[in-house]
C-alpha cells in the first residue's frame, strides 16, 4: 500500500466521533466498575463504544476484519482489519482523569497503516495514516530530535506495567538515566512525543489494541517505535502482550533500547 | 472568622483567570526551562504568573502577606497572607500534559481559609472558602463516603516524590491496600477527590504553596485532609516540606493513617 485512500481516513475519523458522546456521557458518572479477567476495569462505555464503531464497520467494511479489546476478534485474517481499543486508560476513565483516549488502527495484511489517539474530553485527536504526516486536530506535528537520553522525558502508564525482575529494572535503568520520568499518561502519552513535547514512551503488557494505532501516529511524526528489541511487535491478535518504546529519534531510540537490553 | 466574605473570593477568582492567558500562552511551546537549586523546574510562565498575581495583590491588598513559590515571602505574618503556587506540576506543563495547575491560598492568621485549584487548559476550577461548599466551575461538589480502603482509588503524584526508606515504605503499603494506585495527577487529584471521583490522595515533599490551597477544597467538599499523622501541617512561610493524606471521608482518613503510620 502506498498513501492510505483518503475514504478510510475519513472512516476513521467517523469512528472517532462516534466514540466522543458516549465516553463524555459516562465520564465522571457513578457507573459500576466491572473486573475483567486479567483485573482490569471494563465499564458500559467500553462495551458501548465498541458495540458503536462495529455497528459503524459492519455496515460500511463489512468484509474488513474487526478486532477489539472487549468483544475479541472477527476476520482478523483480513487485508484489511480494524483494530480497537474503545477506552485506553479505562483506571484514569473511571477516576476522572481525562487522559484516556479511544485508539483506532487499521492494519494491512499485518502492517499497522493508519492509528488514531482521540481524547474524548480534551478533543485533541492525532491522527497517522501511511504516506501522510501526523496531524494533531488536522494540524501537521513534528516529533522532537536532538536530545540525549540525559535531556530526554519519558513517559510511562504505571510502574506496576513492568513485570518484578528483568523487566522492572530494565525500566529502573532507563529511568534513572533521563531527565525526568512521569507516569499516568496513557495513550496520551503518544500524542505529547508526537507533538515533540516529550522524547520516550516506555511500557510493557501493551496488547495489539493497545499498541496498533501508535505506530503510524509516530511513524508520521518522524519518531521510531517498536518493541524492546528494536523489532516489530507481532500485528495479530491473540498474541503474548508486548514491550513498546517510542523515541522522537532513531537515535534516541537506540541509546534507550540498549540500557533496556534484558 | 466565619464564612468568608465575597470580595476575597472574587480577588481570587480574579487572580486564576489572570494566570490563565498566560500558562495557555507557553504551554507546549519551545520555552527554556531552568533547574532550581532544588532541581525542580521552573520556567517564564511560573515567573510571569506569579509576578503578575503579586502586582494585583500589591494594588488591591497592599497590606496582605503574599508567599509564592518562586519570589518568597513578603509580610508572611500579616492577618491575611495569600500563598501562591503559580504552576503546580511544573514537570507536566514542560511535557505537555494538561494537569498542572494554578494554586491560590488564603491563610486567615495561619489558618487556609480560601483556596483555589485551577486548571488552565481544560478551564476546570475548584473553589473552597470557609463556610461555603466546594465548587467546580460554580457547581457544587462533594467528596465520596462510604468506600472501605479495599474499593479505594488512590492518586499520588509520582513515585519519586517519597524519600526511600520509611517514607517511601509507608506509600508501599498504603498502596498494596487499596484497589488502584495512579500516578500523576498533579494538584488535578485532590479536585478528583472534591469531586468524588477518587478516594485519597497520599504525597510527601509538599511545602507550604502546594499544599495551603488544598485544604478548603477538600474540607468544603466534606473530606478530610492533614498531615500523614492527621494533624495540620504548619501552615508558616519556610517550614521543611511535609507528607499530606488527603481522603473522602474522616474514617477512610483514619484507616490510611494507621497504614503510614512511620
Amino acid at each position: 500500500m502506498a498513501a492510505l485512500d483518503r475514504p478510510l481516513i475519513d472512516l476513521a475519523l467517523r469512528l472517532a466521533a462516534a466514540a466522543r458522546p458516549i465516553a463524555r456521557t459516562y465520564f465522571r458518572q457513578p457507573i459500576p466498575v466491572d473486573d475483567k479477567a486479567d483485573k482490569s476495569p471494563v465499564t458500559i462505555a467500553d462495551r458501548e463504544i465498541e458495540q458503536t464503531l462495529r455497528r459503524i464497520l459492519a455496515a460500511e467494511r463489512p468484509k474488513d476484519g474487526v478486532i477489539g479489546e472487549e468483544f475479541g476478534a472477527d476476520r482478523p485474517d483480513a487485508d484489511l482489519a480494524w483494530v480497537i481499543d474503545p477506552i485506553d486508560g479505562t483506571k484514569s476513565f473511571i477516576t476522572g482523569k481525562p487522559s484516556f483516549g479511544t485508539l483506532i488502527g487499521l492494519l494491512c495484511r499485518g502492517e499497522p497503516v493508519l492509528g488514531i489517539v482521540f481524547q474524548p474530553i480534551s478533543d485533541e485527536l492525532w491522527l497517522g495514516a501511511k504516506g501522510h504526516p501526523t496531524t494533531l486536530n488536522g494540524q501537521e506535528v513534528r516529533a522532537r530530535a536532538g536530545r540525549i537520553l540525559e535531556q530526554a522525558y519519558l513517559y510511562s502508564t504505571a510502574p506496576e506495567m513492568f513485570a518484578e525482575g528483568d523487566e522492572a529494572d530494565a525500566f529502573a535503568r532507563l529511568s534513572r538515566r533521563v531527565k525526568c520520568t512521569r507516569f499516568g499518561a496513557d495513550c496520551y502519552a503518544y500524542g505529547l512525543l508526537a507533538s515533540g513535547c516529550i522524547d520516550l514512551v516506555c511500557e510493557a503488557d501493551l496488547k495489539l489494541h493497545d499498541y496498533t494505532a501508535l505506530f503510524p501516529v509516530i511513524e508520521g511524526a518522524g519518531g521510531k517505535i517498536a518493541d524492546w528489541t528494536g523489532a516489530p511487535p507481532p500485528f495479530v491478535a491473540g498474541k503474548v502482550p508486548g514491550r513498546i518504546l517510542a523515541a522522537g529519534s532513531a537515535e534516541l531510540f537506540d541509546e534507550a533500547k540498549d540500557i533496556l537490553a534484558i
